[in-house]
């Protein structure tokens, strides 16, 4: 069989573990040298296949591979960039193929959320029909865990994680607090569309701690929810309030706007966690702090989850085996066996199906109150967040991040005008 | 010599590692049985010793209280309460004297900061005055960095490092995002007075960050600013920014005192985190992200500096001995005694040197254009960074925080009336 390379991209808001997937990806094919050569990478996500900006991987140690399972964000760069339809613009779907041909490249590892799965499953139609067959495997990745079929996605593990633990630890502080100062603590977290992140935060209500949540698929009531304010800071002393960036008015006002002005007439942006502290504080009195994790949430290496980054790793290698099968035009995924033991094992679901496909929470996830998150909410989340994968860090007491070299291989073909 | 007992309390804001200090005082105290009897902790601080609210810390098992130095908050609540000038109120001060008398209180430990070494070194004298003396000894805590004498404060390390290492995460995001979406990352960090935190977001250059920070110490100049951003996304294609809680105009108003109103016409509170991030986006365009790590940074024992543990403890420690070789109305402190490798002693103040004196930050750890810091700030900060000191985590994937039973002895006095 002949030898081609590999292209790899990493796609939209990066991750705790989404360089795990890519050093999964790259391990792998290094370890099939003979029938994949070189992985070449696209800077700043499919934008470097467009433009032909195309990273020689194979300029990178393996010692600094490795390292990427240690490091945030996307060592290669990520993108904002939906390729459109077919049918709007085929020039950018027949440039990919080109570049794919000019590079020998006959492997599409695309690693993102939905929308780039979809870009994955239209190069593998394209590519086809334009003669030029190329081999698309999409790997998940999204923090907002709304992929279909796969049981979860990597990089929401460790958010996950993380915001369980910030709010755990927020709330100790404001018990210590409340006698004298502050009763209510807000935490905003991400999650537009979803209240997954933030269903991360009631699992605080396990360890004693008073929790409201405030999740986008529940529409927001102040009345109700100032009564639940109240009652939790008058039987407990204090109460801790996880605001979902994406939580909404009954008429899908995005709580965060506000249509406030500054001094100046311009129209003010702010964030959910201070509107929803300025409402407590004009109905309750209370003295409240609130804080807005924002990328602190998704980026925190530091605290990921050992789960998240096992997944993560073993999807990236997924997709290469999958590809050296023969496979095309699908996704690994996580298939959940047993929650205790956690027990999961690596499946595969067709692009066809994956495409525009969005999951959202199961409302029997949610509590009857709507401020909650209930036992079969609870059996979901926590094999997520299992074990401590800590990075290593320096004599001085940073972490210890890779910065690759990131070189370009020499480019064939005209620019692109995107 | 007879047995006295012994009353510890925290005071103030919380941190990671009070419950260290802590640690180090009851520990330490049962070493020494014959000399001290049992150690009553404040119940919410000072309040516990004016309301006769004793937590019976005999009731904690060893491991407990060992468990104390992984947990954060103040596992005995804290308070935001300073007492009047002796002048003002003669009365609680008295009432102080009245309870230790009543429950044979011989050591007063009081955990704190400035206006605690205060409340500290009055107690002391009065207790002379009113033929009770009472040993009363000053634990230095605070994030604030702020007091006099000691090279450092415990609590400061941790949140220094927790700061230091978000940033230094959620830029690698940005930098990952910078080429069609986010360009400027805005993290606001706690300091009212002083730029401590902040400085520690500037340990990141070191590391490749294009990062600006803004300091309480400089006043905010706009033009300038927006041109050191602009500069720094031209030159990196993204830039971070950290800005103090205590940021301010040259006419001294915060830059988190924008005086919006919502549209009801009300006052609307804001950080100043979204103030600076619309700053940029109204003079450059830039899109940006913001987050504000509030008590998420305070509370993060799940990244405390080793460094910071060891010396939370350690002056626990030291004040009970100091009490114990006769000393009266100090604070044990830390002596630097050199950088490479770092070393330090544990030294003593007296609380007349210490009480009302804030610790401000040299000029000479800013650099000249007044958005960063220079070697000699570096090399004062990494030290205090070092070494990770992880809590322990259940199976389930959460730190193990210990929450103490908190049982009141018996009260022998009549109710105060605050």
């Amino acid at each position: 069989m002949s030898q081609k390379n590999a292209f790899y991209a990493q796609s939209g808001g990066v991750t705790a573990v989404i360089n795990a997937s890519a050093c999964g990806v790259i391990e792998t094919c290094r370890q099939h040298s003979t029938r994949i050569g070189n992985v070449l990478a696209g800077r700043n996500g499919i934008i470097g296949a467009l433009n032909e900006d195309l990273i020689d991987t194979s300029k990178e140690s393996a010692q600094d591979i490795a390292a990427l399972k240690e490091t945030p964000s996307g060592a290669f760069g990520s993108c904002r960039f939906k390729l459109k339809s077919l049918e709007q613009n085929r020039r950018e779907y027949e440039r990919l193929i080109e570049v794919f041909q000019a590079h020998n490249i006959g492997y599409f590892f695309y690693n993102g959320g939905g929308d780039s799965a979809d870009t994955c499953y239209k190069v593998s139609q394209l590519s086809e029909k334009m003669g030029y067959p190329v081999q698309a495997i999409h790997i998940p990745k999204t923090v907002d865990n709304d992929l279909p079929i796969t049981d979860n996605c990597p990089g929401f593990g460790s958010v996950a994680k993380y915001i369980a633990v910030s709010a755990l630890e927020a709330s100790f502080d404001v018990r210590s607090m409340a006698k004298t100062s502050t009763k209510v603590f807000v935490l905003e977290v991400m999650g537009r569309h979803a209240g997954w992140i933030a269903a991360a935060g009631g699992l605080i209500e396990d360890y004693g701690i008073p929790v409201l949540l405030l999740l986008p698929e529940i529409e927001f009531e102040q009345e109700r929810f100032v009564a639940a304010v109240k009652h939790k800071v008058e039987s407990h002393g204090y109460c801790t309030v996880v605001v979902s960036e994406g939580a909404r008015y009954a008429d899908g006002r995005f709580l965060a706007e506000q249509g406030t002005r500054d001094s100046f007439g311009h129209a003010q942006l702010g964030g959910a966690a201070p509107v929803v502290a300025e409402i407590i504080r004009q109905s309750l009195g209370y003295k409240y702090h609130w804080a807005v994790a924002d990328y602190l949430q998704r980026s925190a290496r530091h605290l990921a989850s050992a789960t998240d980054l096992e997944q993560a790793y073993a999807l990236g290698k997924a997709g290469v085996e999958m590809a050296l099968a023969g496979k095309n035009s699908i996704m690994p995924t996580i298939n959940r066996i047993s929650n205790q033991p956690y027990r999961w094992e690596i499946g595969s679901a067709d692009l066809s199906d994956v495409a525009n496909v969005e999951k959202t929470m199961p409302l029997s996830f949610i509590s009857a109150d709507g401020f909650g998150i209930t036992d079969e909410c609870r059996e979901y989340l926590y094999p997520l967040i299992q074990g401590e994968a800590y990075p290593q860090y320096d004599e001085r007491g940073m972490p210890r991040y890779v910065v690759l070299k990131n070189e370009l291989v020499r480019k064939k073909l005209k620019t692109f005008e995107l």
